[in-house]
């Protein structure tokens, strides 16, 4: 299985504690890293996880509240240090520039890159990014600001050609990017060999959801369906559920409800509130719920 | 003695590593806390050093370079979620408030106290501050941008009373600050009684010095001569020498040397460079010239 791993770089809530930094996370995909919030001290916890600066091209920003974009400005400081010269790509609700420009300037005319600013849509959901391995669609959440979830779906891969029937038929190598996507091949004496017989079908595409912040909100279900992990914040447990409302956050109850109904493979919780000196609470509720659930953890990283 | 303590927050320079977060310092007098920089994550580390934010109500900003600010944002959100209702004051060059405006404004309308900024010369030396414990006057330092060491001072204590010759002259209480004070006792027959009779003079009052950052400049001595501790950047070695001016900063060398030419009591040297992984190269080449070093370190205090 090629790479697709989730690093958490902090999974705490607005205050951060010496347990928990606020949000952050990447996405590794074949070595190409994806940041997802940008919480302060985002930059160190993604040295600890001994992450490569230079790989991360494009960050992702659910929403504006500052435990997830307070660690951007130090971000890129560091990658001007560094010597960064290819530009960097920002994903956010309308907004993040203006808050962040000042400080950008500040230091633009040192920078031998660009930070480029690009606003999406929070009512519905929308394809804001592709490359050759991924595409990002925002998943549209309920929260205080205007927020968005993100699903990382890979791309279909073409199937895997089975070396042995390829020698046995004898195809030639112009051939073999149509049969890996696909196509049959058609012998000199018009004989037809059947794709199925020269290949095998490469892995399922995997998909990666993350979902904070929210209160509940079954609507992202069908965007969540089925995917591989599913990252959902949990900030409470259910004896906080006024409290949970009040602030347009999710119990690990709620969570693991949209867990249950989505019919997901894995379920993180994140996001967790200060007041938690131990996130087991939180872990036993969801888990009554939804047994495949796992707790977010600083530099923990799963395989997707 | 009374309180007076420095706590290293963050000791590194602009580029943090694993080893080191970006430079922040609170000073601790007599329960009150003064920060000096508040690079990112200064929050977390300013818990990790079990300091009360309820005490802290003073910032003190060198200059305005990123690894020396970054970290006020999260601060003052921390400080609105805990509630927080008296006023933060923050002393710095020109430019903070415009660097910070949009972020603030962005969440103004919740916090229930004011951000005041208070804006400081950097050429000359001033008193910028001043409460009932102590003094802050600038000390001008050369670096890229405008910047400022600070000069804490505890300002002289009233003498101690001596129990028995206060009952043996029968002084009464209305009489007591006077003499505190330095003032002579007249007894009721009109005999003097020296006031070196009742009172013990109080310990000299303490002050420490930090500058950074900053190249080597004699100019700074008369402002920091014979102060108990003195914080001096040391962010390269000697070997380093080139780039060390290049970017205006001082060497391990420089640092220690200006220590002994202004005859301080204690010197401590910190915001290393990333490039050294470990520090002692810069203690030793500070030590051989001026031995009462100590290297700064993440979550140290030290009384002065």
């Amino acid at each position: 299985m090629e790479k697709f791993e989730l690093h958490i770089l902090g999974c705490g809530s607005a205050l951060p504690t010496t347990r928990h930094f606020a949000t952050s996370q990447v996405v590794n995909v074949r070595d190409k890293l994806y940041m997802i919030d940008c919480g302060e001290a985002a930059q160190m916890q993604f040295r600890k996880s001994h992450l490569k600066f230079s790989r991360l091209n494009h960050i992702f920003i659910s929403h504006l509240h500052g435990d997830h974009y307070f660690g951007i400005m130090g971000l890129i400081s560091t990658m001007g240090l560094l010597g960064r010269t290819a530009d960097i790509h920002i994903y956010s609700p309308f907004g993040l520039q203006e808050l962040l420009q000042a400080q950008l300037d500040s230091f633009y005319n040192k920078l031998a890159f660009n930070v480029v600013f690009h606003v999406f849509d929070t009512k519905e959901t929308a394809l804001i990014f592709e490359d050759r391995s991924i595409t990002v669609t925002t998943i549209p959440l309920k929260h205080r600001v205007p927020c968005c979830g993100f699903l990382f779906s890979e791309k279909p891969r073409p199937n895997h050609i089975i070396r042995e029937m390829i020698d046995f038929y004898q195809v030639p190598i112009h051939e073999m990017n149509r049969i890996k996507n696909g196509a049959d091949y058609i012998m000199p004496d018009g004989t037809i060999v059947p794709n199925t017989k020269l290949t095998k079908p490469s892995d399922p595409p995997r998909r990666y959801a993350y979902c904070s912040d929210t209160m509940y909100n079954e609507k992202i279900i069908p965007l969540i369906e089925g995917v591989d992990l599913l990252f959902h914040e949990a900030t409470f447990a259910q004896t906080e559920e006024k409290r949970s409302k009040e602030t347009m956050h999710s119990t690990a109850f709620e969570a693991a409800t949209i867990a249950a109904k989505a019919n997901v493979k894995k379920l993180m919780i994140g996001h967790f509130s200060a007041r938690y000196e131990n996130e087991m609470v939180l872990w036993e509720e969801a888990q009554n719920v939804y047994p495949d659930t796992i707790l977010a953890k600083e530099n923990l990283y799963v395989n997707i």
